[in-house]
């Protein structure tokens, strides 16, 4: 699975499932996609009967010895889920946050971990350990932040590039006095220095950033002194690299925005100032924002990171996603670990429909947003977010081939006497529709589901379950 | 693991965690617990080094030839979930619930689906499975709701009794004109000759009810005539029966109700009116109750199966449980499959907390819901609701042993080359405390780390993971 390894032109067969659009989600059941061997998608056929690989392989010149890699039984492709916001570091956390809200979770539970990375060794352990993870989700792509050392923060992309995960890396930039003395920059020269360390090994490994990509990350406004955060917009300018911080997610968090920034009149306007709002920066949360600070936020073309189970987890609100997306912007989903509770873009999938219910329950159904829209932000929007839509997040010809294989469990005929379930936690009896089997996978599937996730045409994840390529010689 | 087969005295050593109030967690790290032949908890012993068996078993007269359960690795004893409200025919339809709320949902995907269950054998898979499912997820004890039909509802407490899971198992009474013609009691004389059939026939398979015992399911009020009603009220004393039904889940649903009721001047009133709110009536939901009707059921000791998952997906609201616990409610979880979207009491612990933070943001912070407190509503709240408190829920002598073997991963040190993940969605490090562990099977876990379940000291559910006990002669 190395990225490196050459990949053969392949012939995916079978049902496909993508977004066209924001509401609408197209379910092809006899697709037959092509992706050569830069792991480009050549051609997309629907309605190809089961049979008919040498027949797609004679209409699509040059493909006659091309590999088959078919579903098998109640299964589907899906595009690669793009995780728009996590905390790698923070991964041995999950689960933990007891009874804490957002500034003493993080002095409790989140900087004593992070720091602890000063230990290459533990590092890696958590690092290698995190990227099996989001892979084993079907996360293709993701925005990573690492912690405040430039060794352990190369070290993850070294990793993702290795494993061949889309990936964006950010060394977190943190020089205020809320973080304690023992993690946290020395002073603004010395987190210059070590960003921009970093963005240039990180362009080292990968120079046309095909995979692994730098990202300048100034944690939160109140972790930056001012001219910290000039500092980083500066960087992030001169250098052309994606921004990745959080806004407003916490009512106490904007109090404190508010009294350490007195000069500008709202959180935004913090970031605006300092030169960190570009069509190139992800913002995290954006729970609480004005109508005149998403109007902003809007204008200089900035994304934003819908963080639904941290949302809900550390009590922080619920983001109002269908005012955003009325109004323009791009919004893609993150996991936040750990303040999320879950590595899995699918479980967030399931969260942001939560959340739209329970601010649906406060102001009006409008707010609720359909299984297909909160599919679109689990691909396409979060693709827009990282500013990938050209490549991947569909199954389009031109694009990418950043995939899944999902396969779904066959409820016994007779019963299951022995309650083994070794096909994961989806029964399809036999009668369901496509609309039905995609629903289910929606609402009760997890990793067990994704058999087998590439990148750019490589296979980078696998299950017992995925039965592999056939050679040109098996039809 | 027939239900009828004997069982060996057995000592369960190894961590247990349960609930000793609503607000502790006892975590004891080196347990001793000894059930007997019937399944009794004998003795509880706490601190007992690992290599003490043998030590055990000399100070515990009559047991020196104890078979030995020990936990592996990083797991612990949790006493078996109580799932106090379910629809067992309604697991096929989990996941589907689109874009409706409850009572269209009725109509386009419960009422056909139960309808179905006149044929036998679609009832004989469906329940089959669905008994294996809430096993798989240490679900020990389940009030099931079946269908209107005799012989499907008998079948499925043959099958919770061959299994050996405790269960409550209701034929649904339904005459009004709420439901579909083709699937409702002809009459209110009907409906009574067909619910005292499925009592009898339950009673005649398990006379003590020791594992199975009938309740009486009148559905909801809008699907009862009054007569209908107060006949099924008559019933359920005169038969000294359990009652089970839905109350004020969903505000169109509570204006329906008003509607049809008009002599009543509450939901809850309709109930208490047809003598149908006693000390042994299980209420599902109650999410917009007033304090009046608050008043009576705590009058009346009828018991609140609350099931947040649900009620967040099909949009119904969040139950006040903060307030019901404060008034001196008996609350227990259920997990209203196919309302909710998961067979998994796990996974309402996971929905009932952040539920309460939902309703926090609205209210206050004394809103949420501890992990300690979640845990006891899933085990001792739920067996007070079904009436069992003196036999399960946790670990006392004299209590019978339901209990779940949980067995988290452990991270591999050297980091996740491969991907495999097939110890579960945990992962433990290694320098977490008891807490941490507990917290991250509660925010993380799911059925794969349920690695052995038993009632009443049989085991009902194992998982490849489960080692069997060993005998007395290599302690």
């Amino acid at each position: 699975m190395a990225a490196s390894a050459p990949i053969s032109k392949t012939i995916y067969l079978g049902p496909f499932v993508h977004s066209t659009s924001l509401t609408e989600l197209e379910i092809s059941e006899q697709g037959a996609i092509g992706v050569d061997e830069k792991g480009v998608i050549a051609f997309v056929e629907r309605d190809v009967a089961h049979d008919g690989v040498d027949e797609i392989k004679r209409r699509n010149q040059g493909w006659e010895n091309a590999e088959v890699v078919s579903v098998e039984g109640n299964g589907f492709f899906f595009p690669g889920f793009i995780d728009t916001h996590t905390h790698a570091p923070q991964h041995p956390n999950t689960g933990l946050f007891g009874k804490t809200t957002l500034l003493d979770w993080l002095q409790t539970y989140t900087f004593p971990m992070e720091a602890s990375f000063a230990s290459l060794q533990k590092a890696s352990t958590i690092y290698r350990n995190f990227v099996s993870r989001t892979l084993s989700h079907g996360t293709t792509t993701c925005a990573y932040y690492a912690t405040i050392h430039v060794p352990a923060t190369n070290l993850l992309a070294d990793i993702c590039l290795a494993r061949g995960q889309r990936a964006l890396v950010g060394r977190v930039c943190m020089n205020s006095d809320l973080s304690p003395e023992y993690y946290r920059d020395e002073s603004t020269e010395t987190g210059l220095r070590d960003s921009l360390e970093s963005i240039n090994y990180i362009r080292s490994i990968d120079p046309a950033g095909e995979i692994v990509k730098p990202i300048v990350t100034p944690r939160f406004a109140p972790s930056c002194t001012p001219d910290c955060l000039s500092a980083m917009g500066r960087l992030a300018k001169e250098t052309d690299t994606h921004i990745q911080t959080h806004i407003s997610e916490n009512v106490n968090e904007i109090a404190f925005v508010a009294e350490m920034f007195p000069a500008q009149d709202s959180y935004t306007h913090v970031y605006d100032t300092h030169g960190l709002l570009t069509p190139k920066t992800i913002l995290a949360h954006a729970v609480h924002l004005s109508p005149e600070e998403r109007a902003t936020i809007k204008q200089r073309g900035s994304k934003i990171s819908h963080c639904p189970a941290s949302n809900t987890a550390i009590t922080s609100g619920c983001a109002p996603v269908r005012t955003l997306l009325d109004e323009g912007h791009t919004v893609g989903l993150g996991t936040d670990v750990s303040g999320g509770f879950h590595p899995s873009i699918l479980e967030n999938v399931r969260q942001c429909i939560w959340v739209s219910r329970h601010l649906a329950l406060q102001t009006s159904d409008a707010a609720k947003l359909s299984t297909e829209e909160a599919l679109y932000l689990a691909t396409r929007g979060g693709a827009a977010v990282v500013g990938l839509e050209d490549k991947v997040g569909a199954f389009e010809v031109g694009m990418e081939w950043d995939a899944q294989m999902i396969s779904l469990g066959t409820a016994n005929e007779e019963g299951c006497p022995d309650g083994a379930f070794e096909d994961g936690p989806v029964d399809v009896f036999g009668w369901e529709n496509w609309t039905e089997k995609v629903e289910k996978w929606v609402y009760s599937g997890d990793d067990r589901n994704t058999v087998a996730v590439w990148v750019r045409g490589r296979l980078v994840h696998r299950t017992g379950k995925f039965m592999g390529a056939r050679g040109a010689a098996t039809p």
